[in-house]
């Protein structure tokens, strides 16, 4: 196949020999590891007794690459983190392309280079996929689809109840995901570009997990941001949570074109970054423990959990009480 | 939520209030199990020790309903089967939506419903899912990406090498799925609606693996049908497979819609058959057995694994000889 010059037709999707070689020629390639390599209808894992941790997400994000990522590589860690967060070890995923007719193979290939690069990264193997293409105006050029599989190792989170005096911890800055892709799809001029922070948490949640094993609660904060998981927690538990404004690392760049768009950072999605909910006397450790490994260098404790009221709000830094609602929808569409 | 009047909304697709509502009103309802109860970042399967097997599949059909299923139904379906040809018991389903905005809501609802009811009848959870809305013109109506998850239990297919007097069996007729849904699509007037034979296979492949305990060789004739199916497996076993055309199941109608725009029923789409390879002397008891259960009430010995010539042919009934070439592409784009 020559991928730098073939556009995807309606028979990359078939049962035929068009997409048997796309398959042999790009999927089986960039992603070869045992369990793919039958390329059977479906994979056999070989996984450890005990409970697993099952996830999807479909990634639709626009445009398809943004600085510091594009779809494959957030369609993976995406997943992942799902997984992390839970406080298992991510292990496998499932990969499903829907692609639109006439979609430049080379865009395909990179996309698919990305992803196996950010699956090495994060420690997991895409076991089987799928392929289908839909015809010119059917789809927005690609969609992709990851499930995940992971297994249950070590201390998990403790899932206790959350109570008053319990330590919210965030592992880094907030909205850098939702604000690069926005200007990316806009196509603003920034003399700073701004990165996602797409990455995978699955090392950084299990370093977690080890420094503070009463950790009660672990969140990767995507669409909805801060204010959707903390609201979401804070609820099923029936407290508070108090946010102090000034421990809440942001990137300058992310504030400034928060304030130009109107978009508040609390609201954007995170692609990266861990909320993390601890008794306090473990949270010095916990914060400790994360800032030694590299996505978690700018950890911190940004609050503590309240019994009243019961509502998420920020303590401003001049004194002042702002109420995080739960958002209703998103700022930002297509974001991931 | 008002499900007969509502239209689905970018901020069904976001981490806010919109999508959960959406999420508790409909997905959890109709779902409802212990696995997907905890609406978790990733749910915890109960599996017993062994090997398990993991697959996913893109459904795109068009139209999303149609004789004898929908979108929801197939996604159940296409997956469950999936697994069960690999010889495994199908447990766990995770579900991901791709919706466009503008959708009606009561459409959605009437594809959950149908997948509920596809997964009771197939015995599968859905465990878990997601929900992404692209705006108007950037999806067609609906895309599901589901991925599956199965156990191996009992006897397995022994996956021994083909050879030369290894039976070919079919569970039933050909090509009523891909022709069901171009008649639909294409808004054919027949006199008898053509249904898609859309079903499925968990139990009818257990009955089989029961039945012929040295069974090699089991696979759900889907894209590129049975012609796909059986050039794969000639080719991977380095032999030749003949068909007895007069022992295929057709359906007279699936033949005369066939006939009229030109299609071959052994290249069209199957979504509730299965075509297996046994050794001779277990064919009998195999076929007997298929006999027995709803969806194998047609089953028959449709021809045999040859040495020479290296390929798959059909022996026509009036004694003639036709090869039936692996399919480049798909007569027939997103009939799945």
């Amino acid at each position: 196949m020559d991928m730098s010059e073939e556009l995807i037709q309606m028979g990359h999707g078939s049962g035929g020999l068009l997409m048997r070689r796309l398959v042999a020629d790009l999927f089986a390639r960039r992603f070869d590891n045992p369990a793919l390599r039958d390329l059977d209808d479906a994979a056999t894992l070989e996984l450890p007794p005990g409970q697993i941790a099952f996830t999807t997400d479909a990634y639709v994000v626009k445009p398809l690459f943004f600085p510091g990522g594009d779809v494959g590589k957030l369609a993976v860690c995406g997943t992942v983190n799902d997984l992390a967060v839970m406080g298992a070890v991510p292990r496998y995923l499932a990969a499903s392309f829907t692609l639109e007719e006439g979609l430049p193979l080379a865009t395909l290939e990179r996309v698919v280079t990305s992803m196996a690069a950010a699956a090495r990264e994060a420690n997991v193997a895409v076991a089987c996929g799928d392929t289908k293409v839909v015809a010119r105006g059917e789809a927005d050029g690609m969609f992709i689809t990851t499930a995940g599989v992971g297994v249950y190792e070590g201390v998990g989170p403790a899932r206790a109840p959350l109570e008053a005096g319990d330590a919210v911890i965030l592992s880094g800055t907030l909205g850098d995901h939702g604000v690069a892709v926005m200007v990316a799809r806009e196509q603003f001029k920034l003399e700073t570009p701004l990165e996602s922070d797409c990455a995978p948490l699955g090392e950084l949640c299990a370093v977690m997990r080890e420094a503070a094993p009463r950790i009660k609660f672990m969140r990767d904060p995507t669409r909805g941001g801060l204010a959707a998981a903390l609201n979401e927690a804070a609820a099923a538990n029936g407290v508070g949570i108090e946010i102090y404004e000034e421990n809440v690392p942001l990137n300058e760049d992310v504030v400034a074109v928060c304030e130009i768009l109107g978009l508040d950072p609390y609201l954007v999605a995170n692609e990266g970054k861990v909320v993390a909910v601890a008794p306090a006397e473990e949270a010095e450790a916990l914060v400790a423990a994360m800032r030694r490994h590299p996505l978690g260098e700018r950890a911190a404790i940004i609050g503590e959990v309240v019994a009243e009221p019961k509502r998420v709000f920020v303590r401003t830094v001049v004194g002042g009480t702002r109420i995080l609602e739960m958002p209703l929808a998103d700022q930002l569409p297509r974001i991931c």
